[in-house]
Formats: C-alpha cells, sequence, structure tokens
C-alpha cells in the first residue's frame, strides 16, 4: 500500500456492484499505513459539483437529454480534476476516486448510446490530460446488483435491469481495450472475498512500478 | 418580419448592452405580425437549464473553474437545442434566444482564456449542427454599459470593466469573422433608434433570402 503515495486510483462499475463498500476499506486501508490519501467522488467532490450532482441524481429531471448528462458529468469532473486531483497527485498524495471517465463510457456511451469519439472530444477538453493509474472494475451480473441496490433509487440507479446490462457490458469492453490500466475485479462474491481480491490486484499491479515519491 | 417564420436568431452583447430590452421589443413585433415565436434565454430556457443557471450565477461557486464553466454552459444549451430549438424551427416557429454560443467564445474564450478550438470541440458535440441564422451583437462601450447594470450584479456581471472589455473585443472579432451571420447593432443611442437599427438589419438581412415556410 505504500507504493500508492502520489498514485490515481478509480473504483468502477454498476450501481449493486459493491464498489463503494470497497472503496471506504480502500481509503482505510491506505490511510491505516500512513498514505495520505485525497478521497473524491463522482459526480461531485467540490462546491459546485455538488451542485451539479443534485441535479444528475433528481427525479424531477426526467427530460434531461442524453447529451446534456453527459456534459453536466464532464462539468463536474473537469471541477474535480482541477481543483482537488491534480494538486493532491502533484503533492504526493492517493487519490481515490469512486467514479471517474470510465462511468460516462459504460453509462452514457455503450448503454445510452452516445458515440466514443464524441466523449472522447469533451474529454480532451475537460480533463487536461488527467488520467488514473489503474481503474478497478466491480464486475457482478445484474441479478447479484439489483438484489445489492437499496429500494431508495435514484435517478440513474432507477434505469431497469438491461440498461445495466449494457452498462456491465460497457466496463468489460473497457477492461478488454486497456489491460495496461484497467483490473477486473469479480464482485459477485462476498465483501471478505472482493477485498482480497482489491488488496492482491493493487498490490500486484503497483510492484512493479517503481515509487512515485 | 413575417420572413422570420422558421428562423433562428440570436440577440449577443455584453452585459449592459441593453440587449434584452430589444430581445423583448423584437419577440413582441414578432408574435404582433402572427409570427409564432420560441423565446428562449441562456443559461437556461429548460427545467434542467433553469437548475444550471441557478449554479452558474451563484455568488457562492466562486471557485468554479473555467472549464467547469464552460462545459455547464453547453450542458444547458445541449437542453435547449434538442428540447425547444429544434423542434420550434422545424415545425416553423420563430426561435429567438437571448445569448447562445457566441456568449461563450466572447465570456469563456476571448476574456476567460480558453482556447477557441477546444470550445469549438465541446460545441460540435452539444450543439449536434444548430447553428444560428442571424447573430446580432449588440456593440457598446463599457462605460455605457457599467451605467446601465443594475446594482444588485450576479456572478457573470460582477467580473469588472477590464473583463467586460474583453467580451466586447470578443463579440466584435466574431463580427468580423462571420459577415454572412453576424450583423453589429450600435447599443449606445437610445432605445427607440437602437430598436430602429435591429428593425432595419433584421428586414434587410432576411430579404435576401426566400421565406422558409
Amino acid at each position: 500500500m505504500t507504493r500508492l503515495a502520489g498514485r490515481f486510483v478509480v473504483f468502477e462499475g454498476p450501481d449493486g456492484s459493491g464498489k463503494s463498500t470497497q472503496f471506504r476499506r480502500f481509503v482505510r486501508a491506505a490511510q491505516t499505513v500512513g498514505v495520505p490519501v485525497c478521497e473524491v467522488r463522482e459526480p461531485g467532490g467540490t462546491v459546485v459539483g455538488e451542485a451539479i450532482r443534485a441535479i444528475l441524481l433528481d427525479h424531477a429531471q426526467k427530460d434531461m437529454t442524453l447529451t446534456c448528462e453527459m456534459m453536466l458529468y464532464m462539468a463536474s469532473r473537469a471541477q474535480l480534476v482541477e481543483q482537488r486531483i491534480r494538486p493532491a497527485v502533484a503533492s504526493g498524495q492517493l487519490v481515490a476516486a469512486d467514479r471517474f471517465l470510465p462511468s460516462t463510457f459504460a453509462y452514457q456511451g455503450t448503454a445510452g448510446g452516445l458515440a466514443r469519439a464524441d466523449i472522447e472530444a469533451v474529454a480532451r477538453v475537460a480533463l487536461l490530460g488527467c488520467t488514473p493509474d489503474l481503474v478497478l472494475v466491480f464486475d457482478v451480473d445484474e441479478q447479484t446488483a439489483q438484489q445489492r441496490l437499496s429500494p431508495l433509487l435514484d435517478r440513474m440507479e432507477a434505469k431497469g435491469r438491461e440498461f445495466h446490462r449494457k452498462v456491465r457490458e460497457g466496463y468489460r469492453q473497457q477492461v478488454a481495450e486497456h489491460p495496461t490500466r484497467y483490473r477486473r475485479v469479480d464482485a459477485s462474491l462476498s465483501e471478505a472475498e472482493v477485498w482480497e481480491q482489491v488488496r492482491a490486484v493493487t498490490r500486484d499491479f503497483f510492484a512493479g512500478k517503481a515509487e512515485r515519491t
């Protein structure tokens, strides 16, 4: 875990994949061994971003177009990168993010239907070249994911099983296409077993890399 | 004015240029002669857009980065184009807009410092090819504009005289670069004189074009 200083690690997966639970364990584990952590979540993580988050997850916004939705995620992300992620990485902190650009490719791209080239074009402007070192994708079948969700769903979570099947497919495509930066985690197992995978995958991934600080 | 059906006309200019007053006169005049008008303002004009507007004009958002700001304007605009502007033009209405993409080039581009190519790249995705037929630019010196502003300024209006000088420059550049679609209006004159220009410019502009409906 000490090799994590100055790194940018992203936790990704469909709603109900258990990603956020593992994310919190990961942050605590890093802090326990003395790694300074900058913990962010998307959408949100800044004052502006939390205001944008409120719009994105609001059921009253049922007429929101897909392009507008993608732009709002990118606006929140642009603020997060410039205000928090880049300064934290530069100062040697571990940046742990609960969702980042891979969510947009999965949700608004593969599942929603926006062209990948369009998302990439906007991301080039919004993210100022900021790329995660490691993306952990929590992969789980739709049925297991559905069972784990709270009955109080927000606007994104409430999109139904077929949508979430496509989201999963979007993540699996990204894992296949980016073997150097993405790692799949089998998230259908118990919380303890998934955590063991997270530890092992992270350790192995950064074992081959020089320390940043 | 009857030639305005199915057209998309944008009113642009620095805060304090008197643009919005002339905009309302224009809308009323078109309605008076029986042209159906779809009237929109930016940021806003849709349920989502008004929520975005509240963030953009909020003084509490003083840490908003320029890229985030630009993305928020584009998100609002994407929603406006798809939900209101394109259907209205298609159904033969006159779309009259108080601000559109030229504002982003002037405020976040020339005045703010964002690269024009970056704004163009995002606009290509956000606007789905939607381009105004005519852009009226209300050109006024900073001192006159400042005097016309209400003492209760929102976050964008409160940026000061030097910023507004650059905004004006940004608009003048666009007028010079797009002679086929942009027209300058001398907005330093009285309200009645400016309105006479608006009428004359609009009439002359569309006189050379075939009716749309």
